[in-house]
Protein backbone atom coordinates (compact mmCIF):
# COMPACT_ATOMS: atom_id res chain seq x y z
CA UNK A 1 0.00 0.00 0.00
CA UNK A 2 1.26 3.56 -1.24
CA UNK A 3 0.89 6.34 1.25
CA UNK A 4 -0.52 9.15 -0.56
CA UNK A 5 0.56 12.70 -0.15
CA UNK A 6 -2.67 14.67 -1.24
CA UNK A 7 -0.97 17.77 1.01
CA UNK A 8 2.08 17.74 0.36
CA UNK A 9 3.53 20.90 -0.40
CA UNK A 10 4.93 20.79 -3.73
CA UNK A 11 1.11 21.22 -4.90
CA UNK A 12 0.08 23.54 -2.18
CA UNK A 13 -0.51 27.13 -2.98
CA UNK A 14 -1.28 29.94 -0.53
CA UNK A 15 -4.77 32.08 -0.09
CA UNK A 16 -4.66 35.42 1.31
CA UNK A 17 -6.20 36.21 4.26
CA UNK A 18 -9.57 37.61 2.92
CA UNK A 19 -10.17 34.72 1.38
CA UNK A 20 -9.45 33.00 4.84
CA UNK A 21 -11.92 35.00 6.52
CA UNK A 22 -14.55 34.57 3.76
CA UNK A 23 -14.01 30.60 4.25
CA UNK A 24 -14.32 31.39 7.86
CA UNK A 25 -17.46 33.48 7.35
CA UNK A 26 -19.12 30.58 5.07
CA UNK A 27 -18.47 27.32 7.13
CA UNK A 28 -19.58 27.07 10.96
CA UNK A 29 -18.22 24.22 12.13
CA UNK A 30 -14.00 24.07 13.00
CA UNK A 31 -12.12 22.98 15.28
CA UNK A 32 -10.16 24.87 18.38
CA UNK A 33 -7.07 23.34 19.78
CA UNK A 34 -5.29 24.42 22.87
CA UNK A 35 -2.47 22.91 24.98
CA UNK A 36 -2.86 21.25 28.02
CA UNK A 37 -0.18 19.80 30.30
CA UNK A 38 -0.01 16.66 27.36
CA UNK A 39 -0.07 18.48 25.08
CA UNK A 40 -2.21 19.71 22.26
CA UNK A 41 -6.17 18.93 22.21
CA UNK A 42 -8.35 19.69 19.21
CA UNK A 43 -12.20 19.64 19.28
CA UNK A 44 -14.39 20.69 17.00
CA UNK A 45 -17.33 23.49 17.74
CA UNK A 46 -19.89 25.59 15.38
CA UNK A 47 -18.72 29.24 14.92
CA UNK A 48 -20.21 32.91 13.84
CA UNK A 49 -17.64 35.07 12.69
CA UNK A 50 -17.54 38.73 14.19
CA UNK A 51 -15.20 40.69 11.87
CA UNK A 52 -12.49 38.34 12.09
CA UNK A 53 -12.90 37.23 15.50
CA UNK A 54 -14.65 33.66 16.42
CA UNK A 55 -17.04 33.04 18.39
CA UNK A 56 -18.34 29.85 19.39
CA UNK A 57 -19.83 28.12 22.87
CA UNK A 58 -18.34 25.68 25.37
CA UNK A 59 -19.78 24.86 28.89
CA UNK A 60 -18.23 25.87 32.27
CA UNK A 61 -15.79 22.78 33.89
CA UNK A 62 -15.02 21.47 29.94
CA UNK A 63 -11.39 21.48 28.62
CA UNK A 64 -12.03 24.27 26.50
CA UNK A 65 -13.46 26.23 29.22
CA UNK A 66 -10.22 25.43 31.78
CA UNK A 67 -7.62 26.27 29.00
CA UNK A 68 -9.49 29.30 27.80
CA UNK A 69 -7.04 32.67 28.50
CA UNK A 70 -3.88 30.13 29.67
CA UNK A 71 -2.13 30.77 26.26
CA UNK A 72 -2.62 30.91 22.30
CA UNK A 73 -4.66 29.19 20.69
CA UNK A 74 -5.48 28.01 16.56
CA UNK A 75 -8.70 27.43 15.02
CA UNK A 76 -9.21 25.48 11.56
CA UNK A 77 -11.31 24.59 8.96
CA UNK A 78 -11.13 22.84 6.04
CA UNK A 79 -12.81 20.80 3.26
CA UNK A 80 -11.33 18.08 0.82
CA UNK A 81 -12.80 16.30 -1.90
CA UNK A 82 -10.75 12.39 -1.72
CA UNK A 83 -12.07 11.92 -5.58
CA UNK A 84 -10.30 15.17 -6.95
CA UNK A 85 -7.42 14.86 -4.71
CA UNK A 86 -8.35 18.84 -3.84
CA UNK A 87 -8.94 20.66 -0.99
CA UNK A 88 -8.29 23.49 1.44
CA UNK A 89 -7.42 23.94 5.16
CA UNK A 90 -7.42 27.26 7.14
CA UNK A 91 -5.21 28.31 10.00
CA UNK A 92 -6.21 31.00 12.31
CA UNK A 93 -3.75 31.26 15.59
CA UNK A 94 -4.79 33.89 17.90
CA UNK A 95 -5.77 34.54 22.00
CA UNK A 96 -9.11 33.22 23.44
CA UNK A 97 -11.16 35.08 26.35
CA UNK A 98 -14.84 34.62 27.16
CA UNK A 99 -17.24 37.10 26.03
CA UNK A 100 -20.53 37.82 28.15
CA UNK A 101 -24.00 38.59 26.63
CA UNK A 102 -23.10 42.62 26.73
CA UNK A 103 -20.17 42.01 24.47
CA UNK A 104 -22.36 39.33 22.22
CA UNK A 105 -25.46 41.84 22.08
CA UNK A 106 -23.52 44.93 20.99
CA UNK A 107 -21.82 42.66 18.14
CA UNK A 108 -25.95 41.46 16.33
CA UNK A 109 -25.21 37.87 18.43
CA UNK A 110 -28.10 36.70 20.88
CA UNK A 111 -26.92 34.65 23.29
CA UNK A 112 -29.09 31.61 23.85
CA UNK A 113 -31.44 31.71 26.94
CA UNK A 114 -29.74 29.13 29.55
CA UNK A 115 -31.49 25.45 28.71
CA UNK A 116 -32.09 23.24 31.77
CA UNK A 117 -29.86 25.26 34.33
CA UNK A 118 -26.47 25.36 32.17
CA UNK A 119 -24.55 27.71 32.00
CA UNK A 120 -22.86 28.16 28.68
CA UNK A 121 -19.81 30.36 27.95
CA UNK A 122 -19.02 32.09 25.00
CA UNK A 123 -15.44 32.11 23.61
CA UNK A 124 -14.15 34.92 21.57
CA UNK A 125 -10.91 34.12 19.69
CA UNK A 126 -8.74 37.25 18.17
CA UNK A 127 -6.52 36.08 15.27
CA UNK A 128 -3.08 37.40 15.25
CA UNK A 129 -2.29 34.72 12.16
CA UNK A 130 -4.50 33.76 9.30
CA UNK A 131 -3.12 31.81 6.70
CA UNK A 132 -4.29 29.60 4.81
CA UNK A 133 -3.70 27.19 1.63
CA UNK A 134 -5.65 25.09 -1.15
CA UNK A 135 -4.34 21.82 -2.78
CA UNK A 136 -4.14 21.88 -6.25
CA UNK A 137 -5.62 18.52 -8.34
CA UNK A 138 -2.12 17.27 -9.88
CA UNK B 1 -28.05 35.70 15.15
CA UNK B 2 -28.06 32.80 17.37
CA UNK B 3 -24.88 31.00 18.15
CA UNK B 4 -25.80 27.20 17.30
CA UNK B 5 -24.06 24.62 19.87
CA UNK B 6 -24.24 21.62 18.61
CA UNK B 7 -21.24 20.74 19.89
CA UNK B 8 -22.67 21.15 23.47
CA UNK B 9 -21.65 18.64 25.42
CA UNK B 10 -25.49 17.72 26.66
CA UNK B 11 -25.93 16.42 22.95
CA UNK B 12 -22.33 14.49 23.46
CA UNK B 13 -22.20 10.66 23.62
CA UNK B 14 -18.51 9.02 23.98
CA UNK B 15 -17.24 6.52 21.91
CA UNK B 16 -14.66 3.45 22.82
CA UNK B 17 -11.60 3.12 21.33
CA UNK B 18 -11.95 0.19 19.21
CA UNK B 19 -15.14 2.38 17.27
CA UNK B 20 -12.39 5.22 17.41
CA UNK B 21 -9.90 3.32 15.52
CA UNK B 22 -12.34 1.59 13.02
CA UNK B 23 -13.24 5.49 12.21
CA UNK B 24 -9.16 6.32 11.33
CA UNK B 25 -9.44 2.67 9.34
CA UNK B 26 -11.87 3.62 7.34
CA UNK B 27 -10.79 7.62 6.86
CA UNK B 28 -7.85 8.84 5.32
CA UNK B 29 -7.57 12.89 6.13
CA UNK B 30 -7.09 14.19 9.29
CA UNK B 31 -5.14 16.54 11.07
CA UNK B 32 -2.14 16.54 13.43
CA UNK B 33 -1.58 19.29 15.95
CA UNK B 34 1.36 20.52 17.56
CA UNK B 35 2.80 22.82 19.82
CA UNK B 36 5.61 25.51 18.38
CA UNK B 37 6.92 28.53 20.22
CA UNK B 38 3.76 30.72 19.35
CA UNK B 39 1.55 27.79 20.69
CA UNK B 40 -0.28 24.68 18.97
CA UNK B 41 -0.56 24.22 14.81
CA UNK B 42 -3.38 22.07 13.03
CA UNK B 43 -2.71 20.99 9.72
CA UNK B 44 -4.39 18.21 7.56
CA UNK B 45 -2.47 14.90 6.47
CA UNK B 46 -3.45 11.84 4.58
CA UNK B 47 -2.98 9.12 7.24
CA UNK B 48 -2.93 4.92 7.00
CA UNK B 49 -2.85 3.04 9.57
CA UNK B 50 -0.70 0.10 11.25
CA UNK B 51 -2.88 -1.29 13.78
CA UNK B 52 -3.54 1.76 16.28
CA UNK B 53 -0.47 3.95 14.86
CA UNK B 54 -1.06 6.48 12.72
CA UNK B 55 1.52 7.38 9.42
CA UNK B 56 1.59 10.29 7.22
CA UNK B 57 4.16 12.12 5.00
CA UNK B 58 5.87 15.38 4.89
CA UNK B 59 8.74 17.13 3.79
CA UNK B 60 11.87 18.28 5.12
CA UNK B 61 12.01 21.49 6.87
CA UNK B 62 8.10 21.97 7.06
CA UNK B 63 6.88 23.27 10.42
CA UNK B 64 5.82 19.30 10.86
CA UNK B 65 9.35 18.10 9.94
CA UNK B 66 10.93 20.74 12.31
CA UNK B 67 8.28 19.79 15.42
CA UNK B 68 8.08 15.80 15.10
CA UNK B 69 9.83 14.30 18.06
CA UNK B 70 9.89 17.79 20.47
CA UNK B 71 7.27 16.87 22.42
CA UNK B 72 3.50 15.48 22.45
CA UNK B 73 1.17 15.55 19.31
CA UNK B 74 -2.45 14.81 18.75
CA UNK B 75 -4.29 13.49 15.81
CA UNK B 76 -7.72 14.25 14.99
CA UNK B 77 -10.49 13.69 12.35
CA UNK B 78 -14.32 14.01 12.27
CA UNK B 79 -17.21 14.29 9.94
CA UNK B 80 -20.28 16.63 9.99
CA UNK B 81 -23.88 16.85 8.95
CA UNK B 82 -25.23 20.26 9.46
CA UNK B 83 -28.53 19.06 7.87
CA UNK B 84 -29.27 16.88 11.00
CA UNK B 85 -27.05 18.81 13.21
CA UNK B 86 -25.04 15.18 13.89
CA UNK B 87 -21.47 14.08 13.60
CA UNK B 88 -18.53 12.62 15.37
CA UNK B 89 -14.88 13.57 16.01
CA UNK B 90 -11.81 11.25 17.16
CA UNK B 91 -8.62 12.54 19.14
CA UNK B 92 -5.74 11.02 19.42
CA UNK B 93 -2.91 12.05 21.39
CA UNK B 94 0.27 10.18 21.55
CA UNK B 95 3.93 11.09 20.38
CA UNK B 96 5.38 11.54 16.90
CA UNK B 97 8.70 10.19 15.47
CA UNK B 98 10.15 9.51 12.24
CA UNK B 99 10.30 6.44 10.49
CA UNK B 100 12.27 4.95 7.69
CA UNK B 101 11.97 2.43 4.21
CA UNK B 102 12.56 -0.27 6.26
CA UNK B 103 10.41 0.39 8.54
CA UNK B 104 7.55 0.87 6.33
CA UNK B 105 8.21 -2.32 4.52
CA UNK B 106 8.02 -4.20 8.10
CA UNK B 107 4.64 -2.76 7.92
CA UNK B 108 3.67 -3.52 4.75
CA UNK B 109 3.80 -0.35 3.61
CA UNK B 110 5.87 1.01 0.52
CA UNK B 111 7.86 4.58 0.53
CA UNK B 112 6.78 6.48 -2.75
CA UNK B 113 9.64 6.55 -4.70
CA UNK B 114 11.43 10.24 -4.39
CA UNK B 115 9.39 13.05 -7.02
CA UNK B 116 11.60 15.41 -8.34
CA UNK B 117 14.27 15.45 -6.32
CA UNK B 118 11.95 15.73 -2.98
CA UNK B 119 13.21 13.78 -0.10
CA UNK B 120 10.02 12.85 1.84
CA UNK B 121 9.73 12.04 5.33
CA UNK B 122 7.36 9.27 6.96
CA UNK B 123 5.80 10.01 10.77
CA UNK B 124 4.50 7.77 12.67
CA UNK B 125 2.29 8.66 15.83
CA UNK B 126 2.15 6.49 18.18
CA UNK B 127 -1.26 6.97 20.52
CA UNK B 128 -0.90 7.14 24.44
CA UNK B 129 -4.89 7.95 24.57
CA UNK B 130 -7.53 7.82 22.00
CA UNK B 131 -11.24 9.25 22.50
CA UNK B 132 -14.29 9.85 20.41
CA UNK B 133 -18.17 11.25 20.59
CA UNK B 134 -20.55 11.20 18.90
CA UNK B 135 -23.54 14.53 18.27
CA UNK B 136 -26.90 12.91 18.56
CA UNK B 137 -29.19 14.69 16.90
CA UNK B 138 -31.36 16.84 18.90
Amino acid sequence: MYLAARWFPGHLTEMDRAECVELLDRNEVGRVAFGDPEGPVVLPVNHVMVGDQIVFRTAPRTAIANHVGTGQVSYQIDEFDPFTSSGWSVLVRGTAELVDGVWLRAHDLEPEPWADGRRTLYVCITPTEITGRRVVPV
